[in-house]
């Protein structure tokens, strides 16, 4: 009779109906997942598919991390001639570039602020090369499974995008009605204003250049939701979309609608008035950001997302290894000194993976 | 063959092994619930299960609604000669001060940033006696299992409290540390800084002759959580905790540790650095919030959340029917001008519950 | 520190979509439960789930307990105006009747082939009271959240019976096409075929004089279920429904269509060859028992259920105590000589939790 | 605005704790799937995985199907080392000797007894090639899965065999302890008993030659199972175990302990008496078949699994396709004449998931 590190990991699937269940660590062999409650008849654009991993891929612009990964998907199951099957959709992304020896000098250290001493505390082992299942690599099965979201909710009229909205203290108005969403893609920061996308871009420059990394906020809005997604009691789509953001690498807070302004307004200032007009329902201001009881009520659907500065300083860092000696590491990886750019489409196919579980959640029957 | 509206509601449970599956509308019979996997062989002390009710409870200071419910619980099951049984808890809490004739005016109309118009799109039918299902007495059916939780965790030495932060634009300081805990419950808006307390009931008193109401933050903080706790990828304990407190209503954003402060941080300044003294491992400074990689680290656990202004004034308001013809309402029943106090307790136990089911999650095992 | 017996029991909980929660002991306050997922815009007609239940209730023939429980249904939320409103429905039923001083002498015995021992060994504790949880007394729970089940179904043109096949010795004809529905509540065994039927009550008459019990199996057909209804793979309707059979106390086994009689057929005999009439297609004969590949076909779906004899007896029975003393326990309570005419309406009830739950999983929605 | 089949396919997962979320068609690119929540810290031997699949592989022996599929699994993540981290395990087998010429026959037909007419139903659209995702091939992903969980089980002292039991009229006797596992494997049928296996040989020779194809039963015993596994009251042990077998393509019933014999016994006859030995409590009989009230009392697991003749037979069929237009079919793949050899790991390895999954819901915790 030997002890066993024993523990029950619970947490790698989300979704209810439409769902990913995913698998795989920085430096293995694969990354990949199952989808399962895919609808079936939905025509796949697997150029689609693609084009939202490249946007998620590292080494695509001077301000994100070099490492040339190429993420090319590859579909197992449940696409037959080009078409969902509603069987489950078996997917992997080979990791082709990762250099696992620029990993051996951590393989014992603790880095600060990292998942290395958590992961080693609750599982008695960790794959310490490039962080393991701790790595934001993980995140590309996410988009695979968003994009096939997207493209069945492109089919209902739903409409996902984010943006970048602060760096540091560069900070976009909170009013996303002022920014064209088509400008988001024309510069590498994701930033729809292009003054200040520039300005974001130099001081991610400066700091790459001191070896540092900074924080940020990125702004995400869901139009065409129709009245009625969303499950009460604990369910409500705040709370699915809340634990979806939060559920991201780096991510340290949510807020949708007014969110912490709401603190300081008085219900007479921010109550949303209702108006019909020719039989349509909506509401004069949308300060409540389209949800009300935790149910959608039609109106644009936005919510912000904070990130913390990337852990990993390309710089000397004092910490401890495994067994409380006092070390010095220097990070020889390629990383992003900012994560904000590669993390708006992140944001984007976890909106769409909730939306479209609940959309599935919320049908209406003939009986 | 007739046509149904016909919506699977999926909402009304939370937890993964320790779980709450809750009932009741505010004016129906009553509320309640079945709490699960709860552990088999804890002495149940049922005051303090009633103590943490007389706290959410209505009536029970100036500042907030005059309903005098009694909230008295009763225990249907699962618990013999006081001690649990490993079986499933029903509880019930019945619904004795009811004033229903109090919202005949609301039957047909939509409140502004209520839930009537959404509840009715998505079920086609509401229960309209004080906001039905989407009333926050529901809550109660929480504190109910967050008592339970809370005395199994009291048992492993995990302490849980919260305090309203900000109300308007009363804050205190965002350094839980410098507040004494045993302060919280010595005014009726749960402040543990007397003086901003006093400044805070205030407001709350002048926001209510103008039949107005106000937002505020409460913040809670977890300490004696062991290193594990929490799911990767999806489950990280951050995006159950966020779940858990954006699922209460009126709750409009969540960030833990520095939150969204990290937005404006460099790396170089926050990272938590580790030391290591006497075979314990700690960091230097808890910016992360007690969590890294989506485990718990150890330190406290810190968070905070937003709430809205409750969305019932008591004057004239304008809104819209059932048919989109405008009307004028003016509410009669007895509301909360300021939700913050009676959610400090709400706030508490959701994080109890959470807690608890991950505890369970992880319990490590002699293979 | 101390240390609990500590078990999560993820068991309570049946169903996805439509879905019950139950609780209650036997000798408790209550049981009851949460209906969850039931279609709003249903109107129930409480004197039918009151019959369900009557159905199920001891006292209400000469070959069942004497035990005289009312067995009340009180429905606490998700009902208004007689019409469900999609949220969650509590419900209770009271322990009226309970002779609690009955079991006094079984305190601490382990009774054979009963739950005592194995609901002590996993949990540290139970409630002895007339089997406390392990009752079949938890099965009205089962009655009501399947009597709201089975008014949706019939709107919807699925009609679930279920009656007594065998009793001992006393078979019917495998073929259920034979009898007539309209013969099962004709007399108390709830056996169609009314010769056979007097059979089996001379026999459960005569093993109840000898303090004995007796076996036997119920036939459950479930006409009138579109195709479509289960999921492939590990979902498939057949393991749904094998399963919720199986949960039920005293069950053994299960089989559908041919069952174990497949085992010594050919396929060229057995196979069910379609035909397509009018446009409709159908199978010539129905041996697959209206499944498959886990979907339902459009035929009629039949299932046999095998329960083993009561455990007590009431007579004299050498066991031991929980000390591992030897003793000689005599029965006290009032028990049922033989479980099958009770079942039948569990069976059924059963039947259609699980039938519903997968009509609204299998909803085609227009995208 | 465009009509979509839509259905939500809740069934390609299995496990609480432990679980399998498999995907995959026969004649896709690969099958495989994701284990989650495997224990942290067990080596893995990946050449008794490979065993277990090899045992599950066409081409085997004369008496099943001829197709030479290799079947080698490829391990993507969750094992660093040779040893399990608590991470999510993703793996695939590769689809290599697929022959999908050999279905364009079938590619409008719906073939008798098989689940091209169920498929297309319900999701408009079918991989018809080789049965798609109702093709038994997907049962490879669970021999993985239960091929984890059984080296997990080892350690636990928990050992699981199964064996053919009965094919056709050719039965063994039902009690289990009259035969030697170790002959299990000593024949291509794996049958115990050595002069059975020869006629069950001999009668799947003929009725290969004839075209046809045969039934039968599989026994499976599980021993070392300790006190407590199972969960009330949905959740029962049996519950789990029949659904898992109900899953497992052609399975038409199961029992366990005495099963449908017990219909004709007395309670009396059939209790299992308790004894106590040196303060181990067990039972003088086991027709319970080592669970009471939904959990394992320690006594030996066993139940048995009636599985139906393969639909596919090797001879004229006449039958109809997508139009409702008669045809005749005659099949060209390669195929079982019965499914039993093979099938024999498969009801092994799903047990393995089940009694591994109860064993980590089952863990008893110093609080």
């Amino acid at each position: 009779m030997i002890i066993m590190k024993t523990v029950s990991e619970m947490g790698n699937r989300i979704g209810n109906i439409f769902s990913l269940t995913s698998f795989g660590e920085s430096h293995g062999v694969a990354i990949g997942g199952v989808i399962d409650g895919m609808p079936a008849g939905v025509k796949i654009d697997m150029d689609e598919v693609q084009k939202e991993l490249n946007r998620r891929r590292p080494g695509q612009s001077s301000i994100v991390t070099a490492r040339d990964e190429k993420d090319k998907v590859k579909i197992l199951s449940g696409v037959f001639d080009g078409v969902t099957t509603g069987t489950s959709i078996g997917f992997v992304i080979e990791n082709t570039n990762q250099h696992s020896n620029d990993y051996s000098n951590i393989k014992e250290a603790f880095r600060p602020s990292h998942a290395d001493y958590t992961y080693t505390s609750k599982y008695g082992i960790r794959d310490y090369r490039g962080g393991g299942r701790s790595s934001a690599r993980e995140t590309a099965a996410r988009v695979v499974a968003g994009a096939f979201a997207r493209q069945a909710l492109n089919q209902l009229g739903v409409e996902i995008y984010a943006y970048t909205s602060q760096v540091g203290n560069i900070c976009l108005d909170k009013d996303y009605r002022k920014y064209d969403k088509s400008n988001i893609e024309s510069n590498i920061v994701r930033c729809p204003d292009s003054e200040k996308a520039q300005e974001m871009i130099d001081l991610i420059t400066e700091v790459k250049q001191e070896g540092d990394t900074i924080g940020g906020v990125i702004t995400c809005v869901v139009k065409g939701v129709p009245v009625g997604l969303g499950e009460p009691v604990f369910g409500k789509l705040q709370a699915q979309l809340g634990a979806a953001m939060l559920s991201i690498n780096a991510v340290k807070g949510f807020e949708y609608g007014m969110g912490f302004d709401f603190a300081t307004a008085r219900g007479s200032e921010v109550n949303d008035a209702f108006v019909c007009e020719a039989g349509k329902v909506s509401t004069k201001t949308n300060n409540s950001g389209g949800i009300q009881g935790g149910i959608s009520n039609g109106e644009d659907i936005y919510f912000r997302v904070a990130f913390k500065p990337v852990a990993t300083l390309l710089r000397d860092v004092e910490t401890i290894n495994e067994k409380g000696e006092n070390l010095t590491l220097h990070a020889k990886g390629r990383h992003d000194p900012c994560v904000l750019p590669r993390a708006v489409p992140i944001v984007e196919v976890m909106a769409a993976i909730v939306i479209l579980d609940n959309y599935l959640m919320n049908k209406t029957v003939k009986l």
